[in-house]
């Protein structure tokens, strides 16, 4: 069988000639265009350390679950691919990966791959477990050379804005270093994700409170503390430049408690004996308080509920999270959001955007929702739902009762630094077959959709995420 | 860009040229047929009194929470669209409508829209803000004349059967004045929606009791008198023409209460302490009941379950119901419906038309429910689904288990008088487009999909709703 | 209309012409591979004893619950059907699937009798209430043929594997007469099927335990002994071909009981007073073990949970379980097979395929955990999704998340012999169109996907039930 690698300049579009011809026009036209990344999991200090990387296995096949995920799947032991406790050699670890290549056929995993090896490292060939060693030492060698270092990598990837994943405790130093950078030139914003405390029952709960508390110069040891510690790390988060929190919780249950209630739990979780009601309670407070400072601050609140973590309690014990097993679960947003809606969802500054790993609740709650409260905006198809077919089926199911302006535009949610060129490109090609076929059916002008094929990766991520620059008002 | 408004002569027919050709005269070949509307929300006193409509924006913006809900979506308050208390000027509504007009894009509004102002108002303009007022003054002058009064464009729209929706208690005088005029000659048929007597927790529900005594000239004060009261009101809506029922309830949930413990929550309600859960269990019981009813005189009965009313408290609180922000909930109906399936389901007058907002039912519940029960209709998409992809959906997922004979038909389910045809040409052009593809899949022969598109819009809805009039054999 | 029966060469093959010249190459390519079918409800005795059909009626239509269905639904009662406590004229049921058979129209059983109809038995008229007895006589006189005879089928079908579905009670003489016989090469496995032991509360289950105690020789009637007795059972089915277990549950909820306490539940439901909470915990218990045997002796564990079985009381009073009324449920996976996953999901010897009749669990759940446990499969589209649009839905739902590697290839799951080929070759069609869209929009190439459409009916199979024969390593 052949193994020559080379993307099909034509890849995702329409298979239809006269739809393709257009969706390829349509993709021509955002191809180069920047790319605003306003979610994703890259380390700001890998930017601002601007050191090499490691070697092709640590950057490319350990820390991404996506790719985890699929080969322990087919039997590859999570160990094999560098997970375990002892180091594995990442030379083994590209084996065991370039060996099992064909099971990624036919999933995102292979399309961003390809495309990555392709456009960034020149690969020619598929991977193999006869070329393994010659593409490892291929890609090894460029990692070592100033045009792989990643901020050279970010530059050439055309990146403009690219929001990270922070804790509330953490100092941002490494977005201050580029923030003050002047050879730096791209927006590198943090994203507050303050997940470690809404659980009083969870382990590290405690030692997160502590960790706050001396982040943010003021006692977390106490709900109205807690609080006040949160404000506060969100105003430095703002100060760094950041225009989003995250949240990632179970369900999205919100409901407001008593101070009373708090605190009592609080001082309970602190205690060791928050019981399962109490934390469930304590947790959907929370939520409703990340709200409520949203609502007062005008961080945009992302909302990723319904994925089950760390299913398999074996593999978490050695593995450790982000390892593979978080699943999704139904998802419900309409009725669980009820309380934040009713006390913020007409409320200006406030603004929500709503993910789901369930895409039952496109057309039944994330569109319905977008189309009616001002705040609520439809996420992007996240996780196990950002592949080529489930990106065309939220299109059409969510573009009929939120029209397109409520929609968030792509966020590709990545660790994976190389791949952040690639899933965009998916996207604009998916969005320009969209277009296309919109257009086809005359429910659009062609002028229309090229408008459109620009405002999806410019002015609705920008207003969407209350992103610096662009052309667009901001609101 | 192009404000030219001419819808293309092929809107929404498939892409793929072989397969469009097909569609296309299958379209033809039903797109001038009669309109059948079994479901809709028009008061017959538009049509018995016949006056001119006050003005453009009364007509067509105020009055449709799809228009109320996108606008409301990107930032235009309600009071601006003249919902709040204090009236608004209809020319400054038409203007927010119209600066805002690309919020609809992609959307089904904008479809239905873009063919009414063309076909009905003769515009060939997009509307935006410079055009407003020309387009209002435009549209404005033909409301005066005489070929745009209600009665003028019945018969321009060509529809044969109007259903309408009418609360038991109304004396369907409008009703009533329609079939005794020998100049009209269509059929506005009474639809019996008893809603309002069905939760005695619910405020209004004490007056609603008194009104139906007062209609149905027996004391519905008592659980045995209300059903004595609707049994009246039900032969009174068949003597005038109705065949069918309509309930929309927050869920299906049906099951039988013996007769003292309804009478005791019926009580209950009356002094205004029905608990919660005694309130579920009597409206429980009513649905059942209609069920009853339904089997004993052959009235259709529709069901809408599983929309959460009035979700946001404050838009309630300023703007009424039906503003917009009524949401779709988790649909069930095959464990629900089991008592009353199990009573009626094989019974030969009875006849159940089963809608809903949560599309994963259509290949789940209802399509196998409508393959077993000679009872069980699929009701076409309704509402948020009411969109020309979840319409592509529900065909390819109901069909496979439950054929054609067992869909119910197109029902436009509109308060906005104007779209009806715009509607129902959706609807017919979405069907060709279904019916070529499967010809084009040699999964139906030419023949039998002409005849199928003839059935679609004739004795399918004929026979599903008891229909007056056709070819068809009533069953 | 035109009553010519001749199934299109082409049909669902996709509409577009590129796509389809590439997609009938690959059909080509796989049409005429072996069958195996690794579920389905054909009777081992039926081939052991090679006995002609006794009529057409009997054959084809009464014990086919896809086609009482929709006869059931629009009218035709089940008596007229032969499933009435009367015995029917088969002729007269004949006539009445004849005079109805547009109701077919749309719905895969049409499909399915369109092909077996013109490729079994040579008819060339689409039946009809006028043709009714000719179609009858042609049919019933070729089944008394030799070459109509069961084995003859079995031979002229192609079937190289044929898995039946068995209780542990079952002595599988059939199966051992099939294996003994010289004269017939194909492998007719049995599999074991053991819900009649998993509801102590159910009718019968004290009959079930009894004749299990007396096929395994040991006492069943504690429930020590009920797990020694299908041990004994599993490696009699193991010894006779068996490389499968099936299970067909309400739910998929697995969680392990103390001894003690499934021993008094088993006692109670012995005295028949198991309440309803304890025998669900029994239930729920009984599947965590089936898991855990399967983990033991390596029996693939097919689950297909969420069928409500029985939902009309009066149809299952008058005509008896599978006549069309078991309807399909919500579905959840990653919650309920919780425990069984965390026990034995990385067991290599564990192996388990999940099917679901609620397409949502397939990119919410199905697929998901397909693409992380190395035991988990992800199940074909089952009873009600066994339909062309399911099919493609289940393959743009699972492929994204799953890959094709941990599919399981097609099961025609039918008690109705002569469609086996039928439903195969329907498979095929979909796949190759499938494959030759992913190859038309550059996500496949040619060559890889010919070797996909071969693994699909080869060592997919054969790998995911490990079946015998076939160049796959068996795993």
């Amino acid at each position: 069988m052949s193994r020559e690698l080379s993307p099909h300049v034509d890849r995702l579009l329409p298979a239809d000639p006269g739809v393709r011809e257009l969706a390829r026009r349509l993709y021509d036209a955002v191809a180069a265009a920047p790319i605003l990344s306003p979610h994703g999991h890259v380390d700001a200090a890998l930017l601002a350390d601007d050191k090499p990387f490691p070697d092709p296995a640590t950057l490319l096949i350990t820390p991404d679950h996506y790719v985890l995920r699929l080969l322990h799947a087919v039997g590859v032991p999570l160990d094999a691919l560098g997970r375990g406790a002892a180091p594995a050699d990442p030379q083994e670890v590209w084996r065991a990966f370039c060996a099992n290549w064909d099971v990624f056929l036919g999933t995102p995993v292979r399309y961003w791959f390809e495309t990555s090896l392709s456009e960034v490292f020149g690969v020619t060939e598929q991977p193999s477990a006869g070329n393994a060693d010659e593409l490892y030492a291929h890609i090894d060698a460029q990692l070592r050379t100033a045009e792989f270092h990643p901020r050279a990598l970010f530059e050439r990837f055309r990146i403009e804005v690219l929001a990270t994943t922070d804790d509330p405790a953490d100092d941002l130093a490494a977005h201050a270093r580029l923030r003050d950078d002047p050879s730096f030139h791209g927006h590198v914003l943090p994203t507050f994700r303050a997940d470690r405390y809404m659980d009083p029952s969870a382990a590290g709960w405690t030692i997160a409170i502590a960790e706050l508390s001396e982040a943010a110069g003021t006692d977390a040891g106490n709900y109205a503390g807690l609080l006040e510690a949160l404000r506060r790390r969100r105003a430095a988060f703002r100060a760094a430049g950041g225009t989003a929190t995250d949240t990632g919780v179970l369900d999205a249950g919100s409901q407001p408690l008593t101070s009373a209630d708090a605190e009592r739990i609080h001082a309970a979780g602190l205690r060791g004996d928050a019981t399962t009601e109490d934390a469930t309670a304590y947790r959907r407070n929370m939520l409703y308080r990340l709200a409520e400072m949203s609502s007062e601050d005008g961080l945009v609140m992302q909302l990723h509920p319904g994925v089950i973590r760390n299913h398999h309690r074996d593999t978490l014990a050695r593995f450790g999270p982000d390892s593979g097993h978080d699943l999704p679960d139904v998802a419900a947003f309409t009725r669980p959001l009820t309380p934040i809606l009713n006390d913020f969802g007409t409320n200006e500054t406030f603004r929500m955007v709503l993910f789901t790993v369930d895409e039952t609740a496109f057309s039944r709650e994330i569109g319905p929702l977008a189309g009616f409260y001002p705040s609520v905006y439809a996420g992007a198809p996240w996780w196990f739902l950002d592949t080529p077919d489930a990106i065309a089926r939220y299109r059409r199911s969510v573009t009929d009762s939120a029209g397109f302006t409520k929609t968030s535009g792509f966020v590709d949610d990545t660790r994976a630094f190389c791949s952040i060129p690639a899933r965009h490109d998916m996207s604009r090609r998916l969005d320009a077959g969209y277009l296309a076929a919109l257009v086809s059916e005359h429910r659009l002008t062609e002028e229309q959709a090229f408008a459109l094929a620009h405002r999806f990766v410019d002015d609705i991520p920008r207003t969407t995420f209350r992103l610096p620059g662009g052309t667009a008002s901001a609101s």
